[in-house]
């Protein structure tokens, strides 16, 4: 059994991570940690875990954990993760940060759009992107992994095969995201209570979200260059689900056959990833609770634009889920071990 | 593997059972039937399903489905389980008739509430009722099981206990219940529109639903006596879930302590109900997708009345998954076999 | 015009107020009061006020105020009112409490359910109870007017005519009450987060909730002697409207004609209620936005019991709506300026 | 009193024309048309005008209808009205048609997009659109109004100014828009029920709506030059509410103030549309039940484009509202008259 410790599980994604790995056949959580809710029971936090979890919160102690655990996740506000790591935790325990400390290579990027210093860059080159079905390979060796951001998972996967295989104008690319609350998190704040968000739908964080430099760097491979793009997060009022609705001009005329043989050629292997038949738009219903990202793509003849839709689950691929994903790369475990829950309807 | 058909596979009680039966290691579904679309494939109906069933939907014939299946669902409008029910299927396979057709035992009160004739009378008498907490030994040798309707399954399992000894005045019981929208089904109907659901809370059925005398049957039985009670369901402009608020008279004064008690001794070897700490209101969100029930109660002394309570998922332990709890105790399966899920929240 | 100060502008109850004074010909806001956002741009805290409102939020003080306005709507938490009053300000102004400082006429109630010491008792006896429907001409007269609360509000309207008609047992009275979220107010709290109201409905205060005895002692001056209730209130997942679903025991027979009759002899000439036809339940959705409570009854011969039921927005008739009505009151004018919004649906 | 006519009455939008025309002072409604209701109460089947309207429902009879009304909303499919149509009627009588038969010019694109056959082509030419603030003064004159779709109300507004400026390259236009489910109106069907639309968000008509064609041609008067957009509509789980995101490529450098400078030049003086402070986003929450559209924008120098936002009620300024702002407009009334209510929040 592999220990697992959370820091951070009482957050909306710490607490989607005891869900899945609850589930999970080899791998046991030995940590639940929180800084708000220390010694209560981890149930009186979340009361469907009754009678499921009896243990307490814990304290973030990361050097005691990577004694406790083999891996360690967290599930933390930007820079924790950071400020907690060194090479002592790293020689002991495997670390899956689901903060976006150690996404980016361009430390002075994430200073700026996250206005807080790194205080780790050492490991910044030594971390790997966990996008699990383009990174695969790199991620079974890592010891530090950067699990992506909810909309840059979407958005990149979503776009990826196409820039890769140069149908894109590199910086004609838009993306549209909406995304449910839950990625909001759980602190009480006025604008995420139940009467702003119900019956309401915004933009916010225009041409600024942080998820942005990320977005960019992970197409940027992609292309084989630098690109920029529009990234406009909006705000649904539903607890789970992002879908990104991405343009971009195409380089030159492609039949839907055309495009759809590229999405195979990525694709038709990855058990997480469905490219749905012709003409069914990607719906967040239709992946919630699971690890699924459903793409599909629309060519518009008119504009000589192709529009590339993706939904998934903000909570399970966008975060919890890719993470144990990566825990399961790490540990050589079968890639999908607990992850294959059904999506769950209505 | 344990061989399942289902009869209205595609409405959203019979879409459940197949998102609980793929994730269950000895049941394979053979036979999706779907009076409205058969020859489509099931993926086309629900495209959470997609690359998790490849199927189309068959017709609803029960002859064919005797031959092929052990175990057959019905999960369809009342009446049409009697009308196919006959020795020669039985003879065969099991039936799990998530219908209302079996569920009493009085023909003539089914007949009155319900407004049809019941086609195969013969076998109400074999039928059990299959609310597993309850009657789980009687449901190990039956050949029919009735599975009981989402109100009276939360609603007698919150109740029974305290009538059962004696603690209640028969006759004194009311049930103010609240249900999500999937329990009313998915036909297209103006009433069930988004936007007439949607910030909306509305009684309905008020002193003449039919859920009120299988709810007193299965009371009375507990009792020992023919009771009547209120029952007062509402719509909930939710998804999932149900939750009773029931009210009765107390015979005696009694302490939380001996009522604590007496819901342990019923209930405290059940994995699938919980009885939840002193003060602690159950919530539909913290059994949402799964088996659970969560009940408890508060006595008022000042009225010397005792409130009950119990939560729910209504297409879980409410339908697909107390069908699936019938099916394991009906071939001598773990009851709790594919029934495991932890509740998804948020 | 009569000029109006707002204490406590900035809570749902208080921004419901600016919205229907805003609308009202007779009358004018000169201070929108607030603790939290003095000397913000009201519209910046409500931006739906944007061009509407170009006033800044203004200090919680009432000695200028009563030298500034007519009347004061104080729509602030419990004891602040009551901390706030005395007989120069009454002597200058109106006061329209929407708190519950001045509802209930014994103080020891009032401080063993609210747990705070009052602290202007001698105004108690003064206070006039401003259900308009009942109390019309003692607030004609009155300086201070007690608002009821939303729960009383709907409860007592729905059981009023056949308490006082000497119909129902009066100890067997149970509420069952259901509101949106709004109820809850603004204040920042992990409860109130949209995912943990979303997809969820649960009791609270179950036999303990404040408005127990409000709607005690209003249910007690129509029966004629003491009575008690119970009373459980629950969050429902949408942000506007109540609905009371009460059970009584009835002292005899009765037909539907009977009860109408009564219904009608005290509502029919009320513009407010709505007694609505035979068989149609109350929903929230047909009053929301007004000042309209819709009420209906169903007799339950089996159980000779009656169910009551009230439905109407908790931020109208509930308290600013209610609020307006009183002050027309207070003033002479028509008791509908200001309050003739048709319903909004959906 | 000017006499209202409406076809097509107990959809959602011809509902809303009540609700607002019940409120407007120079208004009465003498027709409420139902296909599907004849002869049924018109509040038995919208039970908020209980007490509000005797009226029963009658059938789509427009020549009787002429004589009787000095004004005709239809809101009804498309192709009805273009059959209703004729000399004799609007020698008669004023038409504002909320369906899309006269919105375009050119009767191919309508045939091609809509694909049916325009029944009264020769009516085309004459038909003013009705997009208030950029046709008012050929309003004020016609016969015939085709009040704008929701969407291209929303995208035009928001856009219009920037491309009549010249500060847009016309064919860089992609509009990705949001809307509340009452824009799919009342008819029963699977995809619009409660637990289809509730927690979900999904993308529909990618590349194929029928606004898209509407769009382009009112935007191509701003333009000086035939242009063509990308058009993707989205389903909120929402009742009320349009958002639309629109990114264009800026021809030039450009400072917020010299945008915001285009915006008032256009917009400063209209009521209805409010631009909001810099940095703020419109949100649908802010002007629901009102007929305010809220708009801004955010230049994005990284990419060189601009992100233009748009907000409103689909049912108010996107229908019945604008309809009525016609109306008013046809009849030399107040452009506000019964339009000024204050957005209803929460």
């Amino acid at each position: 059994m592999i220990k697992v410790g959370i820091i951070g599980a009482t957050g909306y994604a710490g607490q989607e991570l005891v869900r899945i790995l609850l589930q999970h056949k080899k791998a046991e959580i030995v940590w639940y940690g929180s800084k708000t809710y220390i010694d209560k029971k981890y149930y009186e936090v979340y009361q469907n875990m009754f009678q499921l979890v009896d243990a307490d919160c814990m304290a973030d102690n990361m050097e005691e954990l990577a004694d406790k655990a083999d891996v360690i996740f967290t599930a933390t506000p930007q820079g924790l993760c950071a400020s907690l790591i060194n090479e002592e935790v790293l020689s002991k325990v495997r670390v899956v940060d689901l903060s976006a400390d150690f996404r980016m290579k361009d430390i002075n990027i994430y200073e700026e759009w996250y206005g807080i210093e790194h205080k780790s860059p050492d490991y910044i080159k030594e971390a790997v992107y966990g996008l699990c079905e383009i990174n695969r390979e790199k991620i079974k060796k890592a010891r530090l992994v950067a699990n992506p951001g909810c909309y840059p998972t979407c958005s990149t996967l979503a776009i990826y095969p196409l820039l890769k295989e140069g149908l894109l104008e590199p910086n004609s690319i838009i993306i549209d995201a909406k995304s449910g609350t839950s990625g909001a998190g759980r602190s009480p704040k006025v604008n995420n209570l139940y009467c702003e968000i119900n019956e309401n739908i915004k933009a916010y964080g225009v041409a600024s979200h942080r998820h942005t430099p990320e977005i960019e760097e992970q197409l940027s491979y992609a292309a084989g260059e630098n690109l920029y793009v529009n990234f406009t997060p909006h705000m649904v009022p539903m607890n789970r689900g992002i879908l990104v609705t991405a343009y971009g001009n195409l380089k030159k005329q492609v039949t839907y056959e055309e495009v759809k043989a590229i999405y195979d050629k990525y694709y038709k292997k990855e058990y997480f990833i469905r490219v749905l038949d012709k003409g069914i738009c990607p719906e967040t219903r239709w992946v919630e609770g699971s690890n699924f990202v459903d793409i599909n793509f629309c060519i518009d003849k008119r504009t000589n634009r192709i529009i590339m839709m993706g939904a998934m689950d903000n909570l399970v691929k966008g975060a919890a889920g890719q993470a144990v994903q990566n825990m399961n790369l790490l540990f050589g475990l079968k890639e999908t071990e607990g992850l294959q829950a059904v999506p769950m309807f209505p």
